[in-house]
């Protein structure tokens, strides 16, 4: 089970422009930090930017900005907003063809099942990611933070 | 966000052989009422009998029965052995390469939205997919059945 490539970018980058300075950074600087295409980010980003979370400047001292406070963005929206194919089984595909799909409780389940995992999405902010961001700055070579993160497992 | 092919047929295979008369079928046969690859199908009805759930018997009467009641067969149990990989963004997967991994709160809230998606699944068995069948039955051109389904949604 994985969500898309789009959906992971797009939380990563929400982080980082949320544990910065000033909530502003460069396309190309997210990408070099995470090491993953900037082609990649900066759809991701436009996207971001269509749904209103960010801010796009362009020309050499533009970049991306949070256009929203971190704890006004929450995490179920954006999961919701980027990953736009919740067929997790052919019967709850746009043109599924399983034959009993008329019938079968399996999708009933499996749409009981999204609910549940995007639910705890639901009940979290940008800010409860980017919170105590002082090992995260650290990691992505921004310097000192706020705070020291506790342990996660 | 997708179930692998393998956990899509192999729930499919088990609602199959849960409402035939006897429990028992052909994989060809499975695949041709489904519409679906017999050579898939053939592999997830291996790893059904490998995992116990279903036995196999070679030759020209031979087929694939279930091993256990359906009401034993949890479903749970039954994604969490035929979905192999909940790595669902970077920092879950094995060679995962995310730089802010080791501190990151995302792979904790991933963690715990995927542990509601699965115990959802973990309140059912195969018998709730499968108890009265008759329009399951119908739609998979296997007879009467055995009572009315419910509308569902």
């Amino acid at each position: 089970m994985r969500l898309t490539v789009y959906t992971d970018y797009a939380l990563r980058m929400l982080i980082y422009l949320a544990i910065g300075d000033d909530g502003q950074a460069r396309v190309g600087d997210v990408a070099d930090s995470y090491g993953i295409s900037r082609n990649h980010l900066l759809k991701v980003a436009l996207e971001l930017g269509r749904l209103g979370y960010v801010t796009t400047t362009r020309g050499r001292s533009g970049g991306i900005s949070l256009a929203k406070a971190p704890q006004d963005i929450n995490l179920g929206e954006v999961v919701r907003h980027m990953e736009d194919d919740f067929g997790l089984v052919e019967c709850l595909r746009a043109h599924g063809a399983c034959c009993i799909a008329p019938s079968c409780r399996l999708k009933v389940l499996v749409r009981e099942a999204i609910g549940a995992f995007l639910a705890v999405f639901d009940e979290y902010t940008l800010a409860d990611l980017a919170a105590d961001n002082t090992a995260l700055r650290s990691l992505l070579d921004l310097g000192q933070g706020h705070g020291k993160l506790p342990s996660v497992a």
